[in-house]
């Protein structure tokens, strides 16, 4: 195996996030499904845009907050992902840039936009989403960088990336080119309406291509299809390497064939918005694996991550995450 | 008097703020002027973008900042700013119409895009700000709307509007229209720096065109030259009707002539970011004294705002600002 050069590339949706508080009441009369990620066009996302209270913008997508919290814990990340040449572009630019991600897809500058989540955080801390995805529908094979997937000890992906018509087939060559140069392949399955979607595929991905598995309760659940997390538990176990299960307040199982860790949560005082917190558990479960610790750790450090960012409103760190991890671990 | 439709408008620059962390050996490494206001030109906002950190994207400039808190807490509000048809552009106008502000001046089609302030918060909570003024050096008498002004209890301006080279003349005809519908002119000196660059004309506007005024401490040494809190207090008092000022952790001191309230600032627990205290202040103090509350009322509720706004990251209120006011009068 060739030397590596970036210890985690990301694969997923560029996106800038649209945070606004709102009430239970107001998703109610907009028809917006709780809790979850519903794909929108950009008429809806002006409509729903329109009603929604004053914003707060912040870079977002998911594989793209998990490679942004690897960064910021000083891991080396790269990040493939489709913004347009526009303002919000710059921002998403700029953020995963600033916390010193390798970010050099070429940006769209047909027009349409660089894509937005409108993200809509109830009383509860619940985070609702609708995306808007703009340029990230033009993500293609063509975007794969070969020496940077080569270059990586771990492909990350996220599940949304099965929504845009073409970002499956980046994923199909950048998985092989990581088999190749023998990596490891990670995915995260994202959302339990994403696994509704795409079930088929995302079995057979599992089955046949990824190693390391980022599920919360619902989605694996929504995969086996099975309403026990125990069941659900055991299927996984056969079918890859390594499944980190997140269950929010109740922590973490993390699963190796005959290697089980059940990890508690971290204990914090105040859910904000729970907006990036499985992102930020895979970031820190990842940035512990590549450092080369143990999968107990690795669940560890991914719960302090989570807690973190469950503590302030947005999805990427506002504190230093080498301090916090410094202070949680000693 | 004809009947009023607004409290209060506001003239102002219209800006969406980009906050983002930073040490202090940052602004000392780029010369940036640590607690002040600086104006940069587009070449010079690329530059510092570049070397900031990861940042969040909020509806922001002074004078609107205001407004937005006058709307929150239930007042009518309207403002008078300059954005481009852009994405900030589009940011800001929505995120000052969510909170119910009347905002309907024309945007700049002509490619110079909306402005943006760049803001360091260091350690301490201080922010250091550099603003690319953009569109906003396009706003001119033909934007002041006479209908707007006229039926405004209160017109309200940010002293930063002396900056782009045509807004003093919509300060002009607005103060004018404010005057023969017997309203009352508000001015914010804005910034220590800013009455530097405009003291003979800050001084004529104080002595003839406003009736009420507000400063920190800074801005009002800085505006009579002495070196001394009091000595400023006994300029003031000969030379508006109202002067509001702050003093940061000691409260403010409202003088009305022979009317002097000195009052305590309000306990937080912590201080995260001091961008929009002055701002929120002023809110706070027009919400009050258009509700026909006393002065030292008035001051109190300033008092409210500012410390609710430098509890969290940002200038614009995320809590619900009558929720909180009601908390806190009770």
């Amino acid at each position: 195996m060739s030397d590596t050069k970036f210890d985690v590339v990301g694969i997923g949706n560029a996106i800038v996030d649209v945070l606004a508080h709102a009430e239970d009441a107001f998703l109610e009369e907009h028809g917006l499904a709780k809790g979850a990620m519903t794909i929108i066009d950009a008429e809806t996302a002006e409509k729903i845009y329109g009603l929604m209270g004053s914003g707060v913008e912040v870079s977002g997508g998911s594989a793209a907050n998990t490679i942004a919290g690897i960064a910021s814990l000083g891991g080396a990340g790269a990040f493939i992902g489709k913004v347009c040449k526009d303002q919000l572009g710059d921002v998403f630019t700029h953020d995963i840039r600033a916390v010193g991600v390798s970010f050099e897809t070429k940006a769209d500058e047909n027009g349409v936009p660089t894509a937005r989540c409108l993200i809509c955080v109830t009383p509860d801390a619940e985070r609702t989403m609708q995306t808007f995805l703009g340029a990230c529908v033009d993500l293609g094979p063509e975007d794969v960088d070969d020496q940077v997937v080569g270059a990586s000890k771990v492909l990350y992906l996220e599940g949304y990336l099965w929504d845009p018509p073409r970002a499956k087939e980046a994923f199909i060559k950048a998985a092989k080119i990581a088999a190749e140069a023998g990596r490891q392949v990670a995915l995260s399955l994202s959302d339990p309406f994403c696994v509704d979607r795409h079930r088929e595929e995302f079995l057979d991905l599992v089955n046949n291509h990824v190693n390391i598995l980022f599920a919360n309760e619902d989605e694996i659940k929504s995969l086996y299809q099975v309403d026990d997390f125990d069941a659900a538990l055991q299927y996984v176990r056969g079918h890859c390497d390594i499944a980190a299960l997140t269950r929010s307040s109740q922590g973490s199982v993390v699963v190796a064939g005959e290697e089980v860790h059940v990890i508690d949560a971290e204990k914090i005082d105040k859910v904000v918005d729970t907006t990036g917190a499985g992102d930020s558990y895979a970031a820190g479960f990842l940035y512990g694996l590549t450092q080369g610790r143990e999968l107990a750790t690795c669940g560890h450090i991914g719960g302090i991550l989570a807690a973190e960012i469950i503590s302030h409103y947005g999805a990427r760190a506002e504190n230093d995450l080498k301090a916090v991890l410094a202070e949680k671990m000693k």
